[in-house]
């Protein structure tokens, strides 16, 4: 298969409200006003855990097929813990990121214990966003001031 | 500051989609035709992007206030390069994820570049996103099945 190349344009509306476009959908980001924000929409980090959870959803689906067994629907629950002190500036002893994430999927289904320890590790190991929080990936980010300098 | 808990809870709705609960809002992930799914929303490496983008935006603002000048807005475009080989199952010689993250971000502000500069490398240390894609998270998984054992 070849490469794919997925693209989303963002706007911010305020300081802490930004506006998604991807293809022809549209969602909205914001921080609760404990974080300071406007709180229009779920935060950076509930998209991510949210975002894992689809993924996880997709795969289930896809690898209960291909190893043959009925999976009638799946609940997950993502939970993740972070430090706000390096986002804040306060402190950078610790990173700015979840420090840990945690899943726990319930399967309607009547397949065995092996089978799901089995189904589970081909879940983890070919889910794309899984993967982009368990390694590494590099990013590139270059800023643009939209007003000409003098 | 202490740790916080970010929590998400996910259900099902078919086989590629997924409705998303995160405190009182609910967003709604799925994959296009294409991909084999029913199109009712971003799939989760968009909401990925978009997700590091409002992350970005919160970052730029709380920065620009911190270092003293005056950003007016931004636009943020950010896209990835992935293989869907490992998630099919096609092949396991790439990554199942995103292998490049590109960001562009084009702040309306009058400040100079060396400012510019000076504060796109705090907003890349300090965005939680940006840490959780650049570098490696614990992730655990556990999975249980709703219908009884015999």
């Amino acid at each position: 298969m070849t490469d794919m190349k997925v693209r989303v344009r963002a706007q911010s509306e305020n300081a802490t409200k930004t506006v998604i476009n991807a293809r022809n959908f549209r969602f909205v980001i914001d921080e609760p006003a404990e974080l300071g924000g406007t709180n229009d929409g779920p935060n950076p980090v509930e998209y991510v855990l949210g975002a894992f959870a689809g993924c996880l959803n997709v795969m289930a689906h896809l690898i209960a097929k291909e190893m043959d067994f009925e999976l009638r629907g799946v609940k997950i629950d993502v939970s993740g813990i972070l430090n706000p002190a390096r986002l804040f500036g306060q402190s950078f002893e610790e990173r700015a990121g979840f420090k840990e994430i945690s899943v726990m999927i319930k399967a309607d289904t009547d397949a065995d214990e092996a089978t799901l320890e089995k189904w589970m590790q081909a879940i983890e190991d070919r889910c794309p966003v899984s993967d982009n929080l368990q390694h590494p990936t590099p990013v590139k980010i270059a800023v643009k001031a939209t007003v000409p300098q003098l």
